[in-house]
C-alpha cells in the first residue's frame, strides 16, 4: 500500500509553489517506457502517484517481469497537467525499485547456478522512506525480504550474547517474543551455530565468514539440527556480492542475505513519453 | 532541514508495533564509524534522528569532508534503548548521502583533470522523499544542485519547442517566469544553441550529443553570446557517467549534469559503535 | 515508540482553538494515581503525552506492574497550564491500556489454574490508531501480542482454502512468506489440523471448536507432528472468554487467543492529582 | 468528518510492509454483519475506509438503527485486494463505535423508567484518537455529546473554586468565555449548587453525589433558579452505571454523564463475509 | 497550543530544498520590535518557531498588550542558524496576528463610546489554517471568538428556516444539539427576533439590519424575553465596519461580529533584529 | 497544487467533531459569486475544497479573471451536506487569495501610469501556510511573485555585508549558489549599487530609498552595467504601497516589491449560493 501522504510529499517536493512550465491546457497519453533491460518493480508506486493526480492508469507489466528496452510498463491518460507533473515522480520510484528489483535478479540468477533453493534476501539497509517499495522490489527480483521492521523477527545479536551469553540471551528473547515471531541468533564463529540452534534459534546467522568457514558452520548446524529434530535455518551475511553470491549458495546455507540489494543498486533507465 | 515528521516516518517504518530487542536499560554512547574512504553528507540527518529520539549528538566530520576507514563522523550519549532504536536508520541515511557525495567527488575531481571551473551538477532524478538530502550531499560532494524543484528555474523542453516553435517557447516562458527565475533551454541539435541564446535563455542544456557535438555547439553558443552582449551558460547532460564526463569537460561547457550521482551512487559503508 | 505526531493529535482533539480554562500561570506537580487494583500499561503513551508538553516526568511503576488503589505510577512536574492540557489525555491512554493489561492478567490467571504455558494471546481486533499501545499492554498483562499486523505472520484463511484447496493454499502462502515469517493455517474440522500440519503450517488455528473438539483437534495435531519430525503449535480461538478461558487451557493448546481482551476491556480507574 | 489521513493510518498500522495474503485478483462483494443484537455507529467510518481504498459503499443502516444477529449495515462491491484490506478495520471501528451506541441505549433506556427527558451524556473519558466517531456514536445510542473538547464549554472545577472562590471563580470565566460558551460549574456539597446558580452558571454538575444528596441538590437549584428567573440545568456525574442510572434519573436531574459509556464498553460483535 | 507540525510546514515553505545563505556558525541573539503602534498577539505562535527550532524565548510583552514603536515583544537566543531560519515566519505570524488584535480593539474602542458592554466579536471567516490564532488575536484585542468552529454552536440559517418554518427548524435543531452547545437564530425581519426567542433561541442574529432597523428588533427581542422569563442575547451582523460599529453599539445590541476583523486586517509592522 | 493533506486541515479546523446543522439529505448546486469587483485568484484551492469533498466543481472564471457584482467564478454539485461543508472554507480562501490579485491589479494598473514593463513583486511576507497560494494570486493580479522560498534565489542581505564586506560577500555567495540560481544584493546607498553589480549581483535591491534616491542608484547601476557588460536589474523595495508605486515606477527599476500585497490586502467578498 502506497499511502495518499506519501505520494503527496513526493510531488510537494519535486513541484514548489508556482512551476509555470506545467500549465498546459488539455488532455494527453503516457507511457513508461523501458530503456534498458531489467526487472520491473515499483509500478504500484508509479500508479498512486497518478492516481493521486486524478490520471487513469493501466499497467502493462507486472512487478517481476523481465523487460527489454521499449517495453511499456504503464500507459496513463488524463489531464496533461497532472501528467506533467507526477511524471518524474513515477519515474524515479519506478527505476529506483525496477534498478533494486533486476540487482536482485542478478544475485538470484547467478546463485541458481550452485543451489536450486538458496533464498536471496534483503536486510534492513534500505532507503529511509522506502523501506515497503524496496521490499517488495526485492520479491519482484525473486529475493525473499527478510525482517521487514524490528517487530517481525527478533534477531540476537552479538551486543546482546556479550551482556548475557549466548544460551541465555536466546532463551531471555524466547520468552519475550511471540509465538507468531521467529527467533534468529547472530554468530561469529562456527562452533556456535549448534550451540544458538540447541537454545532455540529458529535460524542462524553467519556472519562475516568466508565460504569455506560458512559451509563448516552449516555442516554443524545441520548435525545439531538433526540432534534436536527440529528445522534450523542457516543464513550467511556480510559483504556478500553478486559476484560472490554462487560461493555463498554452494555451502549449503538456506538465505543468503545482501544489504546492497537495497542500498547500492543502481536505477533502471526508463523514459516517460507523452502523447 | 530535516523536519521532525520525516524523521519519525523513518523510525516508524523501521520500529514496527514491538519490539522487543531494544528493551534495554541504562545509558550508552555511540560512534557512527567510516569502513572505507569517501565523503562524509547526510550528518544533518543522522543529527536528526538522535535528536528526535532525545540522545544527545556531537559532530565530528563535517559535510564535505573526506574521512578513511576508521574515522568516526558523529558521536552520540544517551539512552541505549533509544540510541539502539535510532542507529540502522542514522547509518541508512548517512551511508546513503554520503555515497552521493562520494560519487559526485569522484566525478567532480576526474573533470577537473580538463577543466578548473566546470561543475558538475545534480538532476531531478532523486529518490522520492530525500530531494533536499541528496541535493545537499551533492553539493557536499563539490557539486551543483542543478534546481531544485520545477518552481526553482524554468525548464523549456523539446515538447514546448515543438508545440510553440523555439523562440516563442522560450519568450512564453520568459514572460511567465518571475525576475527572480532563470530560463533554461533544452536544445538537441548545435545550431538550436545560439538561437536559444538570441531567444533569451540564460543557460543552453545541450542534451545526449556526443563530445564533439557538445564542443561545436558550446562554440556556435558562444558566438552568439558575445553577440548579444549577456553571458549565457551551456549545460551537457545525457548519460554522462564518472568515466566519460573528462571528455564533456574538455568540451568548454559551464555545466555537466548528471542523473547517476543521486541515482545510482553505491551506498558508503558505515557501521555504528557502541559502549 | 509513540510519535510525537500521534500525540499531538490526541492533545488537539481535546483542546480545540481556545480553552480559556488553562490559562493558569506557575508551576505545578500531578500524580496519575489508581483508583482500583489492576496491572499497569500505558505509561509510555502517557510519557510521551507530558514529554510532547515540555513536562517532566517520573515513571513510579513499570508495565506489568499489579497496583492498588492510591498508587502512583507517574508523577510530572512542569508548567501549570501544560499539565492541565496534558491530564485528561494521559488518564484516558493509561486508563485504557491498563484495562487491556488486567482484562489479560485476569485471563493468564484463569488459565494458569490448568495449564502452566498456555500463551494467552491477543488478535488483530485492536482499536484503530491504537494497535501498538494495545499490543504491548497485553503483553504488559502476561500475555502474547500474536500477529501485530498483516505482514507479521501468514495467516491461511477458511477463503484461501476454498479457493485453493488445504494443501495448495499452504504450498501457496510458503512459497510467497519469507523465511523470516510464521505461516498459520485455520481450520474447522480436528481432521484438518493434521493435514494443515503435514502441509507445513507453523501453527494450526483451531476455529470456533468447543472445548472438547478442539482437545480432539491436538491430539490428532500432535500425532501429525511427531510423524513428520517438526514442532507445530495449536491455537484455540472464537469466541473465548474469561469464564472459559480454563477449559481450553485444559485441552493442551499452545495458544488461546480471545479479541476481547482488546476490544471489549473496560478502563482501569484512574485520576490525575495535582499540586 | 472522517478524514483520510486518519483513515490511512488505520489501514497503514494493519497491513504493514508486506502483506502476502492480500494479492488476490479480481472483484468481490462484502457485507458488514451483525452478529448479535444493539445499535448501529460508526458506519461513516467504515465507509471512509472503503471508499479511501476505492471500494464502493452502500449502507444498509443508519446510526442509531436497532439491529438483530444477521442483519448487515454495509455492503461493498470492489477490488478483491482492497476490500480484503479494509474489512478488519472496518469491522473494528464499527464493532467499537456501535459497542458505545448500545451501551447508551441500555442506559437511556435504563432511564426511561424513571423519567422522559434526562439526557444521558458521555463525558472527555474517550479513546485517544476517536473523540468524534465516540461522541457521535454516544448520539446514535440516543444520548448526549456533553462538551466536545475544552473549547465547547468552560468547566469550573474544583480547584478553580479552591483557589479564587466559587463566585469569583464563576465570573472569572464568564468575563473570559464567549457569548457562545456555556458555563457549568461543578459542586461536591448540594448547598453550593445554589451559589452556583446564583454566581451565573448555566449548568451545575453535581459530582460523585449518592441519589437522595443529588435530589436535595436539584431542589435547592430550581428553588434558586426560580428567584433568579433564568434556566439553570442540573447534571449528576460520578461513577453512574447502567444499573444505578435510574436511581439518578429519578432525581430529576436534567443530565446524566457516564465515563464508561466511551471508555468502557464492551464491542458490538460484527463478522464480514465476502462473495 | 500550537502543533509542531504546523509549526513545521510553515518552516519548510519558507526554508526549501538548500538554502545557502542561512549557513552561519555561532549563537546570536534577537528581538522582535514593533514599528508601529497596536495591540501584540500571536506571541505563542512565535514562541512555538523558535522553539521547533531548540532556540531559548523570553516573552516581553503578552497578548493584548498595546505596544509602541520601538517596543520589543520576544527575545531570543541560540543557534544563528536557527534564529536566521525561524525569523521571517515568525514575523509573519506575529504580524498577522497583532493586526487582527489592533484592528479589535480599534473596533471594541469604537463601540465604547456608545456602550459600557457590547462585545465585538470575530465570525468563521477566518484564514485557513490559521483560525485558532485569529480567534487568539481577537480576544487579544478586547473581542470575542464568537464560534470556534461549526460544533461549537448551532446557528439556525435562513435555509433551514425556508424548508422546515422558523419554530420547527429552532425545535429541530434544539433537539439534536446537546445541552452543552447554544442555538443561535439568524432573522432577517424584526419580527422574526421575538419568534426565534419564543421558539428557543439562546442568541438572536439580526442579519443585515440597518442600525434603526436593529434597534426595533432588539425592542421587540427584549419584550418577548421578558415575557417568557428567559435570557436571549441579541447579535447585529453584516458588513458592520469600525466606522460603522458605533451606531450598532448604541442599537443596544449585545454583540457585534465582524468578518473584517479577521479577513481584512492590515498587518502590524514588525521588524527582526539580531546581534 | 493544493494538497490534500491541506484542505483537510482546513475543513477540520472549521466542522469540529460533531456539526449537527449539516445533516441535509439530497443533493444540491452551489455557486460562489462575487459581491464586489476585484480580479479572481484562490480558485485551485476552492475546487481542492469541494473535490476533497467529492463535490463536482465546474470554473465559471479564471484565475486573474477581472469580475463585477454577481459573477459566479466557480459552480458546484453534489450531496447537500458536502456542499455544505465546504462553502465557508471555499469562501475564505477565495476571497482571501481574490484580494491579493485585486490589490496587485490595483498597483500594476497605478505603475502602468508611469511606466511599461515594471513589474510589481510580491515578497516572503505571506501569511504562514499560504505561501503558494498567495504567490499565485500575485501572479493572477499581473504581478511577479518574487522568490518563493529561500533555496529559489540568493539575496545578499546587510547583515552579511556588514560581515564579509559587499564583494567578498557576492563573491562567497556565488561560489556557495548554483549555477540555476539567481544572486540579488541589498543595498542601503546608491553609491553601493554599483559595486554591487561588478561584484557579480543579477538584480540589485535598493531598500528603503525615496524615489529620487532610487532614481540615482538606477543611474549609477545601469552605467555599471554597460560598463560591465551584462544586464543587472534594479528592484525598489521598503514600504511602497498603492499610492506611492507611480513615483517608484517612474524611477526606471525593472522592479517594485510590495510586502502589502500579501500581508496587508483586504479580502474580496464573495456570497455562496446554493440551491
Amino acid at each position: 500500500m502506497i499511502p495518499d501522504s506519501k505520494v503527496e510529499r513526493w510531488l510537494r517536493e519535486d513541484v514548489g509553489h508556482h512551476d509555470v512550465t506545467n500549465q498546459v491546457p488539455g488532455e494527453t497519453t503516457g507511457r513508461l517506457v523501458a530503456k534498458e533491460s531489467g526487472v520491473v518493480a515499483g509500478l504500484d508506486a508509479a500508479r498512486a502517484v497518478f492516481e493521486y493526480l486524478d490520471v487513469a492508469v493501466t499497467d502493462s507489466a507486472a512487478a517481476g517481469d523481465r523487460i527489454e528496452p521499449g517495453d511499456a510498463v504503464l500507459e496513463v491518460e488524463g489531464s496533461a497537467r497532472e501528467v506533467l507533473r507526477g511524471e518524474r515522480v513515477a519515474v524515479n520510484v519506478t527505476g529506483h525499485a525496477s534498478g533494486i528489483a533486476s540487482k536482485t535478479r542478478r544475485a538470484v540468477d547467478a546463485a541458481r547456478a550452485e543451489s536450486d533453493d538458496v533464498r536471496i534476501a534483503g536486510t534492513r539497509k534500505t532507503t529511509p522512506g522506502l523501506r515497503g517499495i524496496e521490499k517488495r522490489a526485492v520479491v519482484a527480483g525473486g529475493g525473499d525480504t527478510h525482517r521487514l521492521d524490528l517487530s517481525h523477527m527478533v534477531m540476537v545479536k552479538d551486543n546482546h550474547v556479550a551482556e548475557l551469553g549466548l544460551e541465555s540471551a536466546v532463551e531471555h528473547f524466547r520468552e519475550r517474543a511471540s509465538f507468531a515471531t521467529k527467533v534468529e541468533v547472530e554468530v561469529e564463529e562456527p562452533a556456535d551455530a549448534p550451540r544458538a540452534a540447541e537454545a532455540g534459534a529458529d535460524i542462524v546467522l553467519l556472519d562475516n565468514m568466508d565460504p569455506d568457514t560458512t559451509e563448516r558452520a552449516v555442516g554443524l548446524l545441520r548435525d545439531a539440527a538433526d540432534d534436536i529434530g527440529r528445522e534450523v535455518l542457516a543464513e550467511a551475511s556480510g559483504g556478500i556480492t553478486v559476484e560472490t553470491v554462487p560461493e555463498y549458495a554452494a555451502t549449503g546455507v538456506d538465505v543468503v542475505s545482501m544489504g546492497s540489494l537495497t542500498h547500492s543498486a543502481p536505477t533502471l533507465d526508463y523514459s516517460f513519453r507523452t502523447g
